[in-house]
């Protein structure tokens, strides 16, 4: 077995590309991800699976039909399943996400937001 | 729905006690624990599932028969399905466990360090 934890900074410090998930540890069926944030994404549900995230760096809205949650850096926050929502960052920030594999970023839409999936962190 | 984020600062300021991890959130079946550990656990395996450590301060030690993984602040390490492990700090650090519900602190062993489960952070 592998005894190397993984560090965050280290894994942000290899992705470049905004909006762009990226597998850095799995647990059972579920996936640890990074991602850098900033803009708008777009208002999309996950009809399955609840969606959590903990915020590395920075901040984090996630806008609501009824509501808005400001997320700053050392706080999570658990989208719930079925809960339509809108990410969106003023100035970028580095969020780590965990949900089931198979699990879309933009959920039920899709647009130029929409991410590969299962894609891993490329180290140099 | 609740709109307030989760902070883990917060909630660690209301557990006083070490080695007994405190529901903070859920996401799905998987809950998110807090907990302060401070010396030895005990030996011990989880035969059906995975567990993720995230360090929030300070440092800790998994010994496993075969090696050891150090992991500090800002590190996430996943001890796989079946993997005999003891948890070890030398001094206090808070640890974010996420891990299905259900799971026991001292999996398939039993001792002093073997928490109550489903317990949540009572917030002052």
């Amino acid at each position: 077995m592998d005894y190397s934890p993984i560090n965050f900074r280290d894994k942000l410090a290899n992705v470049q590309e905004q909006w762009s998930p990226r597998v850095i540890a799995k647990l059972n069926d579920y996936q640890f991800k990074v991602v850098k944030l900033e803009g708008d994404s777009i208002w999309h549900t996950h009809l399955e699976t609840d969606e959590a995230f903990i915020i590395l760096s920075g901040e984090l809205d996630n806008e609501f039909r009824n509501g808005n949650v400001h997320v700053r850096e050392g706080e999570l926050f658990v989208v719930p399943k079925g809960g339509e929502h809108k990410p969106f960052a003023s100035t970028e920030c580095a969020v780590l996400l965990i949900e089931p594999r198979g699990t879309r970023n933009t959920g039920d839409a899709a647009g130029e937001r929409t991410a590969e999936l299962d894609v891993c962190v490329q180290l140099k």
